[in-house]
């Protein structure tokens, strides 16, 4: 019979932080020094200050409240969000640091190199999203740690053998947080659970805090894509917060549309407004440097919205049954489908921008790489990280006490009072 | 005997939806263009987009959970609000730029026509919150496309006939919302449903998403009031936030004390802080432009919390019992008084900086025309849109069904384990 | 026998704020004007109103619903949190302003002013924080303008005699709202509710409403350090925010790990998280201006948090048990411990930068008399306003009605309804 009782992480999690946040503070203390050039960065900062914060936003709060909608396991869902993005924040920074350090002995830490780690953290926190529920703290760490790892050794593979601008590669943390987190969970799936776990269930007030962080990201979407567009080049960054925000409006209606429609009772789905509604934004992010006018950018975010919202209402189940593969909160169809189809649409607009067949063969077979790369990279880590995590020494919940806080929270005065 | 269910909406909901989305769509293909003036928009850019950003989080998060009181009606009350403005913000769009469309040929986003836009659905939300719960979102769709099409035409006609400045005519918007949707909720008004909605009821963490919603509205409210002040005139640009902030934190302090002072057991009414502490925003937002002193914001917002808070103790339930006029959400009391009280002010200020009289009666009749332009097109654009909804085809929810989130949303999880 | 229903405040709240109010109104309208010194004002407004806002997204929404995790106090913790800002700022504005009012006639309103007037504020709140719970509205306005008036007093006394600078001296503002709100407790201890309140326990949903809290301060604490640091010195102001975020980051982290490691089933405590993460942010606050490497940052943050954890988890009972001293938030750990750290590390840090001997015993000497000033005067302050509130004049709340929002607020719908 299995314990009645979640195993304790006592000896698994404290040592793992403490360890972790030793050897951080360790290598900023050899490696890491405050940007100096107060001339230049005294400017750049009253601009991007304010962009930084919103990002901000996004990556602690947005992405932290969409994970609260599960009735009982609203703590971990927000609490755990905070610790791996901040985790995969420090480590990014020493990871895009690299090269720095190499030819200078010295990571410069600035706004833009805390931007820069927090689209990683974004990317890991998508992963996540795959697994919430089934995990612990410790697994999360694990994973973040190598979800990160796998996404700079991406951006370092296209960078270097594909010259795909820096910019390019961030934009893909959609796709590769997507496909790492699926094959995770695809080779975490528990034989033994095909019934679902009972604990995974929602409830009025755990959905509004969904939506409360639906809402933050739907505001601060714009900010989110446009941050790192060089502000040199005011007129492409200025599209990509138009074109953001077009396509996340577009995208609000046609989930709802979408949703209703697929409902024999013509009902909305909280699920579908909670995340569908936010696909645009995923596929605009992904194309945003080809998108010149109003109407492409709806339509991408018309396309998305359809693709995620049936996705979301078809897919899942099947994945599940079909695939044997738990996509806890329908992370294929919020950031993996919407993202290759934003890789889709950049590849057609460019294409059509093309004068001659040469230049459009060349950048197709350049854009296909880029995917393969990607999202055999992705897949690879995945597998690995999987079959690491597999290995009980990290004491994952039972079954039982899968969706709920109580397995790794106390509740002091509750448990006093009642 | 009446259905026991709610009836569906994917009849009318979800081609209602789809047909606007393609509309705009096309319209947007055809005549939008993205603001291409890199040059000056590159710097207007950074100055206003964090400004244009508060207006996001003004309209789409403030206005959204300040509707999610009500405790079986916390999905339809942000979801909703989410559609609707962003369908207003879209249709906003193109109605303000028929001017431009029809010397140019092209209407022209950039920030300042999306907070513009965003303005007039504020106006909408504003109509909503006088019919929300009794509704279904295919009226409400409704009534957003044609109170912003009365409110453009309101502006139009102030505009061309008196001369008003355009900002001047945005400013309205509080008191055409209102009046607009008090009309609407007087012709709606549910003769059999005498015994008040059984749904109609709030609970503490409903009322607490609330109050988030009154914060976030009352936090970003100086920059909602002064963000269309022109750039060129910081001088006051400047006097309407620091105007709108001390009439709000006078709002804040007379609101508690006379919801105090007029409960007999000396008790605050939750209602009374999430919406009455918001009145000095916008009585000032309706005057801003002769405001010079503090006292004068502090005393508007004195006069604001003070009427504001009788009207929600007292006028809510008499307009109910005496003019058969259901306002959810006090409407009347939040922004109607509030904003002719701002009207007066706006008159009385101006008055006594006139020199000579003629001037004072011209200005004074001037500006009571613009009242009397506005009162009468709200009323009339809400008799209109009244009458239109009161067809039976757009499926209304039956008396049991209001304020049920269950009559439009599916609540998977739920309906599987329980 | 006590009587069933908590006192009525009608006869004691309602003219106190009416009051108040008024009398604002009057010292506005005849010492306050408008900052017009337009030129100026225009470059630092577009520069400084979005930090401003974050500032006032800290002190109205951070700490509101960080004390909103009482299960029945939500609408207290977070309403009144927003009662006693409004009153506070207005009430600084005016103390700050005496010397230009001295000097001049007049006391000059521009973004400035009312961001110091906020951070006194926030010290209120802080105080606020360990009385929470069993005082009155009443009790909390009166803490309020005695907080402010002690703390600008303790400005001023550092200021003239030891020329502390000002933007030091305001950082003070953790270990004076801390000292003074834990001998306000002391002092106003019951002896007779030996047992713990019964209402003085949290749920899962106010839980999150807190963690909500937690990540908006989280996020902003970086402005709400920065703020106020010359704007002529980009590299400082850069310097307090890359620091601020650092030890945060850290705290996060280590909070974490040191609650986990407290805990004999290594479960993470929701109070740690909603807390104990912040103790970096505090400690830096205090110490930032020597601050010069990441690593200081960080291991200020690290030890921070260990101190904050170790305080709320062993601490807070023992206070309780041997001083009789109940401190509602665990102010004690969240501000005052990790404060005094950052005095010491502030001490410490400039101790290692000075060249020669007599200037360090120089320095310690005024660090440490700045120390004993703040916290004489804030044990003074604290015991006077003690012993006021002690008077039954002001109506306190029985122990049965304490922690119980009931107490001070109308629940219409839900009293009609059930």
């Amino acid at each position: 019979m299995a314990p009645q009782y979640a195993p304790s992480l006592r000896s698994r999690l404290a040592p793992l932080l403490c360890l972790l946040q030793t050897a951080f503070i360790v290598i900023y203390a050899l490696y890491v020094e405050l940007d100096q050039n107060v001339e230049t960065s005294g400017t750049t900062f009253r601009i991007f200050y304010s962009e930084f914060q919103d990002v901000n936003v996004v990556v602690f709060l947005g992405f932290g409240f969409l994970s609260t909608f599960f009735v009982r396991y609203g703590f971990s869902g927000s609490g755990f969000n905070l610790l791996v993005a901040v985790i995969a924040t420090q480590w990014a920074v020493i990871l895009n640091g690299f090269e720095s350090w190499y030819h200078r002995g010295k990571i410069r830490i600035d706004l833009k190199s805390l931007v820069v780690a927090e689209m990683y953290a974004a990317s890991a926190l998508i992963s996540m999203g795959t697994v919430l529920g089934k995990t612990n703290p410790v697994h999360l760490v694990l994973i973040t740690l190598l979800e990160v790892s796998g996404f700079a050794l991406n951006g370092w593979l296209l960078q270097t053998f594909l010259k795909v601008r820096p910019l390019s590669s961030i934009t893909l943390l959609h796709i590769f947080g997507a496909f790492f987190g699926l094959t995770l969970t695809w080779i975490l799936y528990r034989k033994d659970s095909v019934q679902r776990f009972e604990k995974e269930k929602s409830d009025r007030k755990a959905g509004l805090f969904c939506i409360l962080g639906t809402v933050f990201l739907w505001m601060f979407w714009p900010t989110f894509n446009s941050v790192l567009v060089d502000h040199h080049a005011p007129g492409r960054k200025l599209a990509a917060v138009y074109s953001t925000y077009l396509a996340l409006a577009v995208s609000a209606v046609t989930a709802a549309a979408v949703s209703v429609l697929s409902n024999p009772k013509g009902k909305l789905n909280p699920g579908h407004m909670q995340r569908c509604t936010l696909a645009g934004g995923v596929a605009v992010g992904v194309s945003m440097s080809v998108i010149h006018q109003p109407w492409q950018a709806m339509t991408i975010g018309f396309a998305a919205a359809v693709i995620s919202t049936l996705g979301f209402r078809y897919l899942k189940l099947h994945m599940l049954l079909a695939f044997e593969c738990h996509d806890t909160c329908g992370v294929l169809s919020t950031h993996g489908l919407p993202g290759l189809l934003g890789w889709l649409a950049h590849l057609l607009l460019q294409l059509m921008d093309c004068d001659d067949h040469t230049t459009a063969i060349r950048f197709a077979v350049f854009h296909i790489c880029t995917l393969l790369i990607t999202l055999s990279l992705s897949l690879s880590m995945g597998i690995i990280t999987g079959f690491l995590l597999k290995w009980n020494f990290w004491r994952p919940p039972q079954d039982k006490k899968c969706f709920d806080d109580q397995a790794f929270w106390e509740f002091p005065h509750l448990a006093v009072r009642k």
